[in-house]
């Protein structure tokens, strides 16, 4: 994943933990403040992801923390992920933050996980990709927890990829799709890739004369992918776009899409609709 | 709801939209920045939440925007919900912003809504509440988007309730009931309710002689529920605390919560498994 | 106090000391970095409160500090509260802000514990309470400093607690103390208390039907709350709620309102108008 | 006073707002949002002070200010300073934040002129000066309070104006004032000018020696000071510098200080022990 | 360029303006706020730019601003490029920032202007291409003008494209090229491209078996460039990588570089070393 | 040089950081993050200015910082001034940001050394200073680089010392200087000097009966500021102003403007017209 040094992830962190801190913790203030253990553990199956910003958290507030399951790793429920070692209250008051970021981190990782287990089953080379419909404000923990289970993070933002989609091509009249990838080519950066959304396979072609980078079928039938994967094939010889299917594709849905041709499945699913992976926080003992 | 002027939500949406424009738009600047209308429109039945912020973001940009139905409104696919008004560039920029949010809320106020349809059947006078097992940096508005459909926020942080749960009983030691409902009683804030969350119906009657202003059975069964509403029936008279129930409730399982009695069921549900409400933004002419 | 983790007070402090130093110090440009010991001495005698925050300021700014007293404690004239070790670059450079902060905090608690004095002796159990009347900016610590007095921080701001007052009054025309304390009741959250004003008996006696949990006499003469004192005890036999009176009391005024049955005496002169305790920062030798 | 653009004044003034607001006020949610008119009345005579912020803060949540007295005014008791137009949420939620300000600022305004005042009937062109003995986050605000009232900021920070105190002149040993003095006639900015305290008239013999631009005599006895303008008038014929004294001037002993050769007279109390000036918020009727 | 909502772009443009004001414009306070009418004027000839971003300030401010001229439209000495109506005192708060902004900004688009209008004399189609070099905190900014002028702002961020130097070769010893291409085939998302530097004709040939989107020759002789543009042809026929040549390459020496097969220059000169273009505000006369 | 303490700089430099880093360096992921020793070696011969930031930046990112040369000292090509020890991905992350602001700032104070060795080398005793013609963002930094070459900050911002301009004047009518002169005595702060500017003898003779504590003459030639010298002796024996020339003053032409009696030579080019010391950072080895 994308390196950040742990000091600029530190104070967006912290902005999270004030959210539920306010005025402070009145709940604390009737309990003793002394050194205590304390185990992160799971309560469920999956893929944990997200311990890596509380160790960061927890050591600004003075907690050691010893990463027992790394981001990335297989749980079981019961396993004791973290130990925490240090005062009674800045770990109560920061329980709850913690488990909202695992809990939600950690169930986008194993949907995720899940995903990409079934492309390598099929042996075949699809990129199992996410979208930018994330929660307003996670949009880099959301992505990083997609890379954490094994999917690509797509366009960070507006300003990652050229990505053209049917409200561009309506503010352009006739041609569009020409007059845009026209465009493209003369006023983008060279640094940027085209990524070009097309509704049918008219829209396909007219796309492949102008060598985008990446195509997206958006809301294709299956039957329409596989005719369209050979219409790639015939057209661009040794210039082939990247294919990206898109469009409500579910785990119920997803084999049918694994299609040779296709290099991509993106789905925004993977950090829209996430069931938490259930974690409690136990104070264990007096250290 | 808690009122909050225009003004101070405004800087938080717009830190959301930053968050995707990042060092600008680049695909927008192969399109006419031209006068449009567009259309936010529903794409499944449910609750709407969120067009109140989408109104105050856009306004920000210069955008004129029409609500045709309002936060808390039932809503039907095809529904047309935001007419706007205004730039084709700011209109397109702003749109992953607006429908990740819109979507996200009017899952939680939908989900919310159900719930206490639920109740409204049974005839009972129970509260559906939240808890604060939000989206990180979310707290706010997902509260916003439960009270939208008719439950009850419950704490907005550690600072606005005393709250008394098992891993603060614990670092008290024998008699930890007791002893923290009267440190309670003589160092809490006359202004404050005290909430303590009882595993069992030993705990109950003590916690019952303290009279906390609402006493939380944790993962009770149906069974310890029913004997539990009686305890409270006869220790407390004149002074019977608020009984919530709490933990692993479910829309299949909520009917059997439903007891005469208790008067708040709260859902970390509510807020932290969220399936989000699907919408789509239209351009649809040149204004 | 509320609990709250030094790391996100920090931010705070940094922000006073930053209004001090702007674009930096430039007498400080005359003097050596030398290592030194400094102590911050009291020049008045009362109750020290703030040396917690400048503890975690000038740890900070890499200074060593020895708290020889805490918030809380007595000081006499010419006690030493802290021994600071460090360079004489950061020491002289936080003087002002820390001296302006110690003593204005400890003005606040010297006063409020003198209040609270007097209650002790009185006998009777009544709380000496702040209100909202504090200084822009300064809200959490001069709550803060009322808690290290011995008094009651009362709302921290306007999501604590509901108090309806005048102006709200005002809005509802005719019954209105009826209208909104029903409208308290079902839209309200289970989790806040309801406070009202009541500016004569006749309004005391309505707002008693609806038991709020605290009624707040407001601007009552001596003659009339104790009449009101006897109107509760006829009518709210087993729901009495809390009595709050307010309104220019001084200390001064304050023994005529310690009256049996009163629970709550809030004063905003707590928080706005206070005189500082005087203190010094005397460089004591090169360390 | 030094101008700031409004826009640049509003960020810290919403921030204010913000404290107080918190997660929304609750109150509110039980009254209508109506058109009212209200007024900003004076309960005390006194210097009105703050109403320019009242006015920026008010505008930015939509609410029509009538300034009828300015800042700088003289009031009386029951005259009405604001009158607002508005909705009636807004009016209630920023009522407290709004006269917290004013009775503030007013209250040092007023103090200030008092001051002021002494200095003018004793027909003596002496100026009353604030020093860095502020609230912490309010520099801006107090000193512009100040300056209201008729007085001289004195410097804003520690980057304003070289002052040499005897903290500093402990690090140096051995004729410090000569090598201080000296010191900054070498490295300080030609653009600044140079203050030094003196503790006694030898000091002030040594300092006078090196022209700075002012001398502050700190905690001299009147007999002192009279002698010290002796000696300054006898060893500076052209260059004489400014002669400020400081040190537990109260308005009980200022009369004492107002001697012939005096320049300006410093005083902590106009900004560290605030008397706030009384106000009320009336909402008067529907609009 | 890309698009960012003037919203989003304000904030940072008033920290440039408090940067300059403070604690306040003291010189601001000897005149009259009065309105007038000042205008922007051209003191050399070049390619104007930051005009839209002043028209955002000063519109901030209440200033009304009339453009003659664009971003990016040729000026001469004497030119009116805005014409600004407004009070006294904004204006001239906000003239050096102003100007400070238009004539860096001006100065960097008219250099890049200049580059690329060599380009294009030459015939051949070979893009001007900024470097990450730019002054701390004005990414943004600096490379706006860069495209003003013409150019290709390349890289936003260490987030735009993969771009692998001499320093992270360093780190994977023997086969570095190989081992680093072929994990950003593996690892790099498919929506970035991959940029690599190669010190010579060996590491060329390396690179070039890997198809990397872009190569950049770093530092290489007139006469490598030739030699490499050679190999390229013949070893990548259907698939030729952009070619970047980079390194000390100046308005001296330009001509040189124009060489057939050249994609791309780029120049850490066009943001790092900018001689600002002149430019000056007169208040013309009362309005 | 003004002293701030380092925690105040700290989150400036992060900002710095942040805008090179945003979602994340994704090169860095292709390289492992091992321990290193690089060095930052100078690449041209000047003064060297920056390294304390470098230092501050880098210890906050883990990354131990060996200074063989400080700010101030002067470099030879192949110099190594700064030994980094540390990961290699932090170093390769902060890499560009490191050199863009070392680059800068040792540019900037090179050139003035520059200036401030002809001055010492006429034997006069003038003062080279900068003006507020810095890039925005960066008034900090560069008036840092410009003390650390041995020049004189000169104003900080609008709220250092009363600077009066043309266009001031303008807005006065007849009498300007007189009437703002007057006023300036009158009613800015005892604390700040006067500084005018004046464009003709006529004026430099006006101004000189108020004796402002600095008199700016602007665009002169030098013939007139010789005569003006002869004007500046004949009029103020006891009480000179301090003289600053200032206007298109550059390497070539500074000879001509070491006139006896000037006081001060500000130049904009300073910190506007910045040619960048060229420095490189090198990974050596694994430590």
């Amino acid at each position: 994943m994308a390196y950040i040094p742990k000091k600029l992830i530190e104070q967006k962190l912290i902005q999270f933990l004030k959210e539920d801190i306010d005025y402070g913790d009145i709940t604390n203030e009737l309990v003793p403040n002394i050194p205590v253990i304390a185990n992160l553990i799971a309560k469920q199956d999956g893929i944990v992801c997200g311990v890596k910003f509380v160790k960061i958290l927890l050591e600004v507030l003075g907690i050691h923390v010893n990463c027992l399951l790394k981001d990335g790793e297989s749980i079981k429920t019961g396993d004791i992920v973290l130990e925490l070692r240090g005062k009674s209250k800045p770990i109560l008051t920061s329980e709850r933050t913690i488990l909202n970021l695992v809990m939600h981190l950690s169930g986008i990782a194993t949907q995720t996980r899940m995903f990409v287990k079934k492309i390598e089953q099929s042996g075949l080379d699809i990129i199992i990709a996410a979208t930018r419909k994330t929660t307003p404000g996670l949009r880099y923990f959301e992505k990083y927890a997609v890379i954490i289970g094994g999917g690509d993070p797509h366009r960070w933002s507006l300003s990652d990829t050229i990505l053209i989609k049917e409200n561009h091509l309506k503010l352009l009249g006739d041609k569009a799709i020409e007059t845009i990838l026209k465009k493209a080519k003369k006023k983008a950066s060279f640094s940027k890739k085209v990524d070009i959304e097309v509704e049918n396979l008219v829209e396909l072609k007219i796309a492949l004369k102008f060598s985008p980078e990446i195509i997206m079928l958006d809301d294709f039938s299956i039957h329409d992918i596989k005719k369209a994967m050979k219409i790639v094939q015939d057209i661009s010889k040794h210039d082939k776009p990247l294919i990206e299917v898109s469009g409500g594709i579910s785990k119920h849905t997803i084999d049918d899409y694994i299609i040779p041709g296709v290099n991509i499945i993106s789905l925004g699913s993977l950090t829209h609709s996430v069931t938490p992976l259930d974690f409690s926080l136990k104070i264990k003992e007096r250290s």
